[in-house]
């Protein structure tokens, strides 16, 4: 039996995997709150919850931060407390199995390629909108992790240099244009402009719109939150149509916290791909789908990274 | 015998390579004038006049556009009569071997990665700096051509949404300020505004100044140039850092008409590198390095990649 855990900055989710037929078997949840130490118990807890007493094959650590092929949380804005934490040798000297470390974008690629929305595509990118953009690179049908295992940071890719500054101290990051954080903000500077009275009355305040409230207000046929959801998913096209530019994928796969919005996403973002993409005459359309496992994919994806990536015994 | 080609707006290159030493055994040139069947023709006789009465294994076809995998150029700025043409099979045609069909900048990346500045790295961008900006991405030791064979058409990322219309009809591409045409441009800027003496000086006005005389006044220590050359340095590490974001490479290799310059252009990048690399405090320095095999990678890369992805007889 093979374990993926999927560690993010409130939760971590640990998930049993049968290595033959790929199914989950079991599922817990605990909280990733505490230091290295602390964390190492509660997911070593999990891994035994899991499998009782049996002795998982490999263990898979998904981790939501820049993770070291080697194990090593070089840094992660969700979990201060992480920085420069040994997580994946410490879980493997803990547990006795191998443990196989990568971030959490990243897994969330690999499980799409072998199980969802990747299949069939060789060369593909899976992007996650949530409080960030991330994302995992699959190039001729194997997880690009990078160098150090740091490939994906797609939401720090630079759209706008001389663009309003982001929390993370850069100007103009992808992610401060195309995050579902920024659609919420796009919904509130409509709001404070008196141009999105539905997502007002939706969120109570102004201050209190997020994108859940435009996602609302778009499913409900509101015109304001139409227009600010089509100004978002040109943003969300401009990204894309960089990662085309230098990756060449043939798939580009939504998910992550705004994927709740369904097709009305992948068909906005694919309406504006022409527009912003150089060349789109000369070129064979990228195609643009919703993700396809939900909130499930990193687990899974940190056990298939696993079962593919430590020697079988 | 391995013959590798290398097709630019201008001219061809062929070269004759030794499939087990690498090493180049015969070189010609041709003009690339004319439209597809004349070129066809243009590219089986270099082919000849290399080989001779022998027949190569194989050909490796590098040219500058956007070439598909299949052999057909789908697109090329600078070959404009071979939009929608199917070089690759028409010269496997015409020469009755096969032909293996790639971007000239990708062909740079894998001569630099087999034979030059990219040994020892399995996780590296080549770049190169001309009238553009191409690029060939190397991940775990493998070139990434794409899903279709467009990958590296780095130049046309977008760094300001909201910057200048490049030639290309876009907005703020990286080519528009980090190409050799870019230095051009800021050297002509500057002397403008009556602060790059020493370039009207070397080009005779300010018109006629060029990448090449700011590289010259930077040779002979001018400070404007030193200064211009300086805010150049730093926009190729805006596109760098971003390339870093998403793909995570140990090493970026620096070749093109620029790399004339040498050293202080990868010391000027690698210089900024840390200022525009978010996180540059928790992950390794990316190795910054002037290419090795100068115009010769182009074709060799072809050849390489010719003898790498056809099946040996």
């Amino acid at each position: 039996m093979i374990v993926g855990l999927d560690v993010g900055g409130t939760n971590a989710r640990g998930m049993l995997i049968d290595p033959d037929s790929l199914s989950i078997v079991g599922q817990e949840r605990a909280s990733s709150a505490g230091d290295g130490a602390v964390l190492v118990e509660t997911l070593r807890g999990l891994v035994e919850r899991l499998v009782g007493d049996e002795q998982p094959t490999a263990v898979g650590l998904g981790v939501a931060g820049l993770a070291q092929r080697s194990g090593t949380v070089r840094y992660s804005p969700n979990l201060p407390d992480l920085i420069e934490y040994p997580l994946g040798p410490a879980l493997a000297e803990a547990t006795g199995v191998p443990v196989a470390t990568l971030n959490d974008a990243s897994a969330v690629a690999l499980a799409e390629a072998r199980l969802g929305a990747g299949r069939g595509a060789d060369d593909f990118v899976s992007i996650t909108l949530g409080t960030g953009i991330g994302a995992g690179v699959v190039v001729d049908g194997s997880l690009a992790q990078g160098a150090f295992g740091f490939a994906g940071e797609v939401g720090h890719m630079v759209v706008e240099v001389e663009g309003p500054t982001h929390h993370t101290g850069q100007r103009g990051p992808w992610e401060y244009y195309a995050s579902g954080s920024a659609l919420g903000a796009q919904g509130r500077a409509a709001a404070a402009a008196g141009e999105f009275a539905a997502g007002v009355a939706l969120a109570g305040s102004v201050d209190a719109i997020t994108g859940f409230e435009v996602a609302e207000a778009l499913r409900a046929g509101d015109d304001d939150a139409a227009r600010i959801f089509d100004g978002f998913c040109r943003w969300v096209a401009v990204g894309c149509a960089n990662l085309v530019m230098i990756m060449d994928p043939q798939r580009i796969v939504i998910g992550g916290g705004l994927s709740g919005i369904g097709q009305p996403l992948a068909g906005g973002v694919a309406s504006w791909m022409p527009e912003v993409t150089l060349g789109s005459a000369h070129r064979p359309p990228v195609e643009i789908r919703m993700a396809e496992l939900g909130d499930e994919a990193g687990a899974l994806g940190a056990g298939l990274f696993a079962l593919e990536s430590l020697p079988a015994d």
